[in-house]
């Protein structure tokens, strides 16, 4: 945990905000996955930890506005618990860590809710994400299952994502471990992806690197020679000479902070000629991405000039023609480079993901762009001081979107489909960073990973 | 997928058992660690695994004995789909596989338990143990969630264990390369605990062994130098010459079958000769258990003469004191033994566990003993040839309950606690294999690890 100030501060700026009613924040519990008992690993909500730093399973916590109280409800273990899971605080000790006075059982915080609804007071939660939180706020607030998402508190998002967004000395410490434990899986990765392993085996070894310097990893690793579908996972298909391997992985730390890195190198010892082509129009739009972060600078725009950078490189290459800035705006691009150029990271590596990307990446005024491709950006607003984000531009050369786009006509004003054909069985390259935005621009977080084609090159063959 | 027949034949003997209404059968989905759409590792429900064989997320099966229907209900990928996650079958070749007739969009499935209810068809499922299925339960059959878990079919559930209790030839062969994989995971936790290193570093270690090998972990790893907790898990804690360490794993195959077992060694390179001591009493409550397994005997009776072989150990050492056989009776073992003897093993680790223990590894005529530490014993019932079960005594040596007890007077007659005293920070030993119970008697399964002092203690510094 980090201590108590930080947690009693950002609690009463949340209350400062959201000004009225109870905040409820239900803490994640365990999951089983073929049976109750068999769990998942434990991971909190994030929420639940920015404003507590409880970093234990099946608790609540509410702040009742109203009536000045904060309290943690939940169990403490029983004797025969620590027989099986050994010695444990109470539960008030951790609540004295947090700054929270109060301590009830969890079996009367239904009745608490109840009491509070009665008298009038508005009980504001987030959209839960588990099934498990649906159930017991549905069944405490005796809304239908089906009603809970709809009446989450758009209040209470806003209030917890002006506070989440920007990220504070300290964490911004905790997300450079967490960036520099994913240096060191992608460095690995770079010198044992190799002819002859499996897609399976080298992920794995990445997953032991998170597991174990961190608390896990931050998201199910992509390692594939199939880098053009995007999120397609470890398979245990075999590494042949000539695959371009595609690695998307991050960790996570003890304290829970995300780190999310890509690099794309080839199976064998070189890049061929091609690969090394295309490669280099991604690091081109990667660069040119990063060298115009900085704050107030719409990253929709920033996504929009990796995408003119990235059809300027495919015009060259005789893939794509006409007027790049004309390609952009049509959604040529999209042929190519289906989703978005990056996103917030912080607690979670889509950084509040769960709270809803029109409140996260948009604004009132900014509403996302529905057409494919722009859709997926989860991120378009202006940028600002102490964000955290992404920036990840990619080639994905995706056979079936091949075939039926070029089977349906579309974009031949733009796309040259004949060329294309022959990179149906190219793959896919991304190549992303992890990034502060400063005062008047960016910085890389993290130790440095090769990059270039010749410093992959070099260390792959190291 | 094993080959057609198979699951058309187990499906036929399971109608055959049931015989009237509809057999429902939810697949898992994915489940958010700390977002919606960020999962942990996917695992389908065992159970449909077992009548289907189909490993996607999303699906519901159902048998309409009534009507002789069997029915997948799931949505095909949308080309949009495939730019994620790339090509996919569409579900009419999975059905093909598995040798179902229908497919219908997911949609369906709702209107098609409403009418069928309505024309009075009982619609018969198992205990949900994810929330998102009692939440899909309770709004397509008008359950309160409360009530979903109350109104499983006791039907279903006899029928699913009276088959699934029975392991074939396939599946044995799947049960033995799980266990060869965690044998791997041993040889390799044996090899490389050492003084200096974390529990955590070794246990991703041995995870990345089942990851590659297999599909997963069948359970989370118990790699801990407080053995004494019998589900403690592996922490950043540093081992240090003098600690014992449990290592308790398995892997899961791409099958999805699981191994299980357990190993107990030094973190230097030799045992203690008091650490000897106490490990030799484990194995022979663990030796002299197998030798007692065959068709007909009563597992609690095994598990007794488990305790009774600890008792006559621990009375050697001084430890215990008394009649044997009154001691276990009494319940005294239970001090130093607080759990079971062992369980089922299939595609669950704990087989069927979310089946329910009393349909599992009890019968109408032999009840659980609800008493400490028997009540933690998950199999009593008679043992029979095909069953594939664990033997897994341990001595764990646990402070707060020997405090406990020792305030209380629990036991005077039959524990020296003064002796005990010293014991309170020995750790804990356990040691178990996986076994097929055989006509006439056991089968140890997958590839032998060392299980001696001295064969643990060569392989350790070979
Ligand atoms: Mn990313
Ligand atoms: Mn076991």
């Amino acid at each position: 945990m980090f201590s108590k100030d930080i947690y009693v501060s950002r609690r009463q700026q949340l209350q400062g905000t959201v000004k009225s009613g109870i905040l409820l924040f239900p803490g994640n519990g365990n999951v089983g996955m073929n049976c109750r008992d068999n769990w998942f690993h434990f991971r909190q909500d994030s929420t639940f930890l920015y404003y507590t730093g409880i970093n234990q399973p099946d608790l609540y916590f509410l702040i009742d506005i109203d009536n000045d109280k904060e309290i943690l409800f939940g169990n403490d273990l029983t004797p025969e618990d620590m027989v099986w899971v050994g010695a444990a605080d109470p539960l008030q000790v951790f609540a004295d860590k947090a700054g929270i006075q109060e301590v009830r059982p969890l079996k009367e915080l239904a009745s608490y809710l109840k009491t509070a609804s009665g008298k009038g007071q508005k009980v504001h939660y987030l959209p839960p994400y588990r099934a498990q939180t649906t159930v017991e706020i549905s069944e405490m607030l005796d809304i239908p299952t089906q009603e809970v998402a709809n009446q989450k508190s758009v209040d209470f998002i806003k209030a917890v994502v002006a506070q989440r967004s920007y990220k504070s000395d300290i964490e911004l410490s905790e997300i450079t471990k967490a960036v520099d434990i994913t240096a060191d899986m992608h460095i690995h990765a770079i010198k044992n992806v190799k002819v002859g392993r499996t897609e399976k085996e080298i992920a794995a070894e990445l997953e032991a690197i998170a597991s174990s310097k961190g608390s896990s990893i931050s998201f199910p690793i992509i390692l594939t020679k199939d880098g053009q579908y995007l999120h397609n996972h470890a398979t245990s298909a075999v590494l042949n000479e000539g695959d371009l391997v595609l690695v998307d992985c991050g960790a996570e730390t003890l304290m829970n902070y995300a780190g999310d890195m890509t690099r794309t190198m080839p199976a064998g010892e070189r890049f061929t000629d091609l690969q090394k082509e295309v490669y280099n129009i991604v690091l081109d739009a990667h660069e040119s991405s990063i060298a115009a972060l900085k704050p107030g600078v719409l990253f929709k725009d920033v996504h929009e000039l990796a995408a003119s950078r990235l059809v300027e490189g495919l015009k060259g290459m005789g893939l794509m023609k006409g007027n790049t800035e004309d390609a952009v705006q049509a959604g040529a691009h999209t042929l190519f480079f289906q989703c978005g150029l990056g996103h917030m990271m912080g607690m979670d590596v889509h950084d509040m993901e769960n709270l809803g990307e029109e409140y996260v990446g948009y604004t009132e005024t900014l509403k996302k762009n529905p057409a494919f491709g722009f859709r997926s950006l989860r991120l378009g607003r202006a940028l600002e001081e102490r964000f955290v984000i992404t920036v990840e531009p990619g080639l994905y050369f995706n056979p079936f979107l091949i075939d039926k786009w070029k089977a349906e006509g579309k974009y031949t004003d733009f796309v040259n489909y004949d060329a294309v054909e022959k990179f149906k069985t190219f793959g896919g390259i991304r190549v992303e960073e992890d990034l502060l935005i400063t005062k008047d621009g960016s910085q890389i977080l993290g130790k440095p990973v090769a990059k270039t084609v010749a410093d992959v090159e070099e260390l792959k063959n190291s």
